[in-house]
């Protein structure tokens, strides 16, 4: 049960947005634009960056929601999202996606474990300054994110085909609340 | 050095919603609101929150600008910030807003570290439901703000007379971007 009174059964982040939708615009375009504006990431690649630090975060209901929009997204759907929070060094995802994973991986510990090497690996393998930044700022993102879901003890779902069809209703409104 | 090319020499996180609007407007916004919007928390105690969650995460430099917006809104001034940063627990503030800065440093950890104790103790020491709610997601974003200002390696000036400056500024100018 969410340690306060919310005024909808929604779980996750949802029933929050809809709690204080004066912190719930901000916070939704920033997941719209972070998550599917325009980027050369793809947004496969953003919502797997998105799960795999809500993974490492422990925060199911995020964790379990951008999994599934990532698998709805990727080739590799839900085995390769699996892989990559299983052992993201050896998942078959390009070495650029391996090098921004890791720059992820160390904000997700804090702001200052990221080190010069990471950033350089990135470069080498071909990571643009813009999707190093926008690695950071998902990675980020998503730390306030499954602490703000966590910390507020909100409901998450056990049935993966909920986030399955959450995944699929994302994909084609985005992140906006109905005008 | 920022690990990124910036496109102005402003430090900490002025330097990066400059250098990527269309993520810095929502932020900045999310600030506004979360810092100096409509709130029966004062804007002293919302900056001193925000200024104990940057110096429990090692963030130089929003730790030194939130605890100068904090002392020059507080009748304790910066003793009393300094007093909070060292021991919140002995520190001279209501039992209402100790209670919240507890929550606060839970959420600093993991969202999963905050107790129902913890809100208990909260609800019993005066808070709302909404103040409970604008302290995780406070302190959650400010998780955010750390990381991404250091995951970056931006600027953090040394001289304590730059952060009071800025307090000034903030307080009479807000957190939004000049139209």
């Amino acid at each position: 049960m969410p340690h306060i009174t919310l005024n909808s059964a929604e779980p996750g982040i949802r029933g929050l947005l809809r709690y204080r939708p004066e912190t719930g615009r901000p916070l939704s375009e920033l997941a719209e634009v972070l998550l599917r504006g325009p980027s050369t990431l793809t947004r496969g690649e953003r919502e797997l960056i998105a799960a795999y630090v809500s993974a490492l975060n422990d925060c199911r209901y995020c964790s379990s929601s951008h999994s599934a929009s990532a698998a709805a997204q990727l080739l590799g759907g839900m085995a390769l999202v699996k892989q990559v929070r299983a052992d993201a060094d050896s998942a078959p995802v390009s070495a650029k996606l391996k090098a921004l994973l890791a720059i992820a991986a160390a904000v997700q510990q804090s702001g200052l474990s990221v080190t010069a090497e990471q950033i350089a690996g990135a470069r080498a393998a071909g990571a643009t300054d813009l999707e190093i930044h926008d690695t950071v700022l998902i990675a980020a993102t998503f730390c306030m994110f499954n602490r703000y879901v966590d910390g507020l003890a909100t409901m998450a779902p056990d049935d993966p085909a909920l986030y399955a069809a959450g995944a699929q209703h994302l994909i084609k409104e985005g992140y906006l609340p109905p005008a």
